[in-house]
């Protein structure tokens, strides 16, 4: 199945806002073994929109326009796929009372613009939108589909999760396909794929497809198998051996994130924590607690940027700052232990580094970060040399801290 | 002057990738007067290349291509544009040189893949690239012009500046724009334009253009003079204005940030800073120190997410947290006043609120933020209601924070 994306706003085209839907949309139909072959944008316009209509509706069997549905524009688009589409508008009575009931629920006063937003085309089938008031609408003609929805992220996804996805599976006789997401941490693209060369081999002679999806500090590999469920054990049986060959990069599966991972295990373990953070001045304990309920776990944080508060605040000893300076193992161990007592916490993890662009040493260059982590009787310091980034350089450590932590409580 | 940006590359249709370079190149463009009029994505396949240059060819003054060029890549394209324009690819030597010059510098060995990067089509313009080793191409044909640029974004977005801009702006004889703009903070974009209708009309009866380019917390207005900068004085006038009318809305001009407005002020009085944190959790610290030279102001944070630490660590009363709880004006001014001495800093800036989803009261709903400030001798909170969306929540806080501190500073 040939898929083409027609975004329609002139937000779009000045930079005002980021196609982010376009990407969203790509993203899901992959998944289902769609082909996005092309994605465009155009005005608020409706002779461009007609165009766009008749360039693709001859080469793709579906095209999804997203945006040009919002109470105050969507007089444009609907119109222009009433006129494409050789029908008119007139009230949808089921999609009138979604409306009502959406003002209602809000104590929000209903407007007449409102009320024309269930005024939709007839020759359409209509898509249900539980998240706000523009209907999505699908029509058929000459075997092709052609798909309008709002451009607003959230009610576009729902939409298209709940009702669209069900009927392209249905009326293309999509191949079940079944993706599986394992999530590693803290190893780069190229040398994961060279340490794992054998059992990439064997998932694609298998015939399961292999996708390598990189993002700062993280990658994701995705297997696909294109005959469904079927072949799930076989599957997890690769994913199994892949987890314990990297115990210390495989984080997760699927939608995980390190801070629910960390957050599940501190809670299972009964298991308070706190940081002491230096280099990343409060994002890592802002990571922990981007979760809803960290307040379980999480009591708090000491930021001692300034060598002063390291001492006064935390307890770290003068002679390690002076002896070693304020970026070595023996300044991230104390800070992890002297914080976890000063806090009453279980868990301490605590940073140091050279976060850039300026401070830099040959001995100490830019990028160079210690981590300290103290539970109960143990405590223990990691290096790490990163960039020249400022911003990349704290988002990193705040990852590799967290995997860190994560393998640690692992291994238990 | 009509342009069309065309994207190649298939991480783009299936979301691995965001075209966050369309929207970059939109923004530019539309700055000096020229107009997006589509935005296309396709795959990397000669056909389809040639189809969107034949498409697009008849209907606009410019079509900018981004993407395909890399070193495993860029036969594709290169000899597609040469197909097109009908010419052939030879050895840049200026080029070459470069190309040689970016390997020696950073120590890594030069590929033969790399070499072929300088073999570059006759019959066309070199935009030279600072960044990288993928140089830009610029052809013409019937008075229309198609730009080939590098698909990495500070590659293409240098290219852009440095050598594009200037060639666009002297063939199309475009406009001297002339921008200028304000930044505004905690002040929504309707409420914003009620405010200032009068000052927006004298500016409109002047010929001026004005945007609104809202983003969460904050809205930039954009002032346009469309004949340059002869008329720069009257609209510093007009800023001025709006500066004097607004000054606890109004933070910064163009590029400014609030972390580096606050930043400059501390520096300039020679005052030191720290934060206490709850709802926060880090992050007011994390955009103060986002500022490289930040620790000759930041000294540190004491992130008093659990109420024991509130007291224990802080030295909030146990009356004020069990009286008015920890959401309370009460305790944003006991831990803004605290924190202060524990920290030992000239001003000290405090977060308490509910982030939720969950943890909301009839009395204290979702959303409900307390922000303390002390400085020596004087200390004050203020209450803030925001929406019910925990990450939003959050950083609503910080801007509003960081605002209402720069406010208070330039009181004093």
């Amino acid at each position: 199945m040939n898929i083409e994306i027609l975004a329609i706003g002139d937000e779009l085209l000045i930079g005002q806002t980021i196609n982010t839907n376009a990407s969203w949309l790509g993203q899901e139909l992959s998944k289902i073994g769609a082909r996005v072959t092309r994605s465009v944008v155009i005005a608020d316009d409706k002779q461009r929109i007609l165009d766009a209509l008749d360039q693709c509706y001859t080469e793709t069997d579906c095209i999804i326009i997203t945006g040009g549905l919002g109470p105050t524009k969507d007089d444009i688009t609907k119109h222009t796929l009433c006129e494409y589409f050789e029908t008119k508008l007139e009230i949808h009575q089921p999609t009138l009372k979604k409306i009502e009931d959406y003002f209602k629920s809000r104590n929000r006063p209903m407007l007449e613009s409102n009320v024309q937003q269930a005024a939709l085309p007839v020759a359409c089938e209509i898509l249900s939108n539980n998240y706000g008031t523009a209907a999505g609408m699908m029509f058929e003609k000459n075997g092709r589909y052609c798909v309008s929805l709002p451009g607003v992220p959230y009610e576009m996804k729902g939409i298209v999760l709940e009702e669209l996805m069900p009927r392209l599976a249905q009326r293309f006789q999509l191949k079940a396909m079944f993706h599986y997401t394992i999530l590693t941490q803290g190893i780069g693209e190229s040398f994961l794929a060279e340490q794992i060369a054998d059992w990439e081999d064997r998932i694609r002679e298998r015939g399961f497809g292999l996708a390598y999806l990189p993002s700062p500090g993280v990658v994701k590999l995705r297997i696909t198998s294109y005959e469904g469920k079927q072949d799930e054990a076989e599957i997890m049986a690769f994913l199994a051996e892949l987890n314990a060959r990297l115990p210390e990069s495989v984080f997760g599966y699927e939608q995980d994130t390190l801070p629910e991972v960390v957050g599940k295990q501190l809670k299972k373990e009964n298991l308070s924590i706190g940081t002491v953070e230096s280099l990343t001045s409060g994002l890592l304990a802002q990571h922990i607690t981007s979760i809803s309920g960290a307040s379980d776990y999480f009591m708090g944080s000491l930021l001692t940027y300034s060598n002063d508060l390291k001492n006064r605040l935390c307890g770290v000893s003068v002679d390690a700052i002076l002896n070693h300076g304020a970026v070595s193992e023996q300044v991230a161990l104390e800070m992890a232990e002297k914080g976890r007592l000063k806090l009453g916490v279980d868990v301490c993890i605590s940073t140091t580094g050279i976060a850039g662009p300026t401070g830099g040493t040959s001995e100490k260059p830019v990028g160079l970060v210690w981590v300290g982590l103290a539970f109960s009787g143990k405590s223990m310091a990691r290096k790490f040399q990163f960039g020249d980034n400022r911003e990349r350089n704290v988002q990193m450590t705040v990852l590799s801290a967290l995997n860190w932590l994560r393998y640690e409580l692992s291994q238990r």
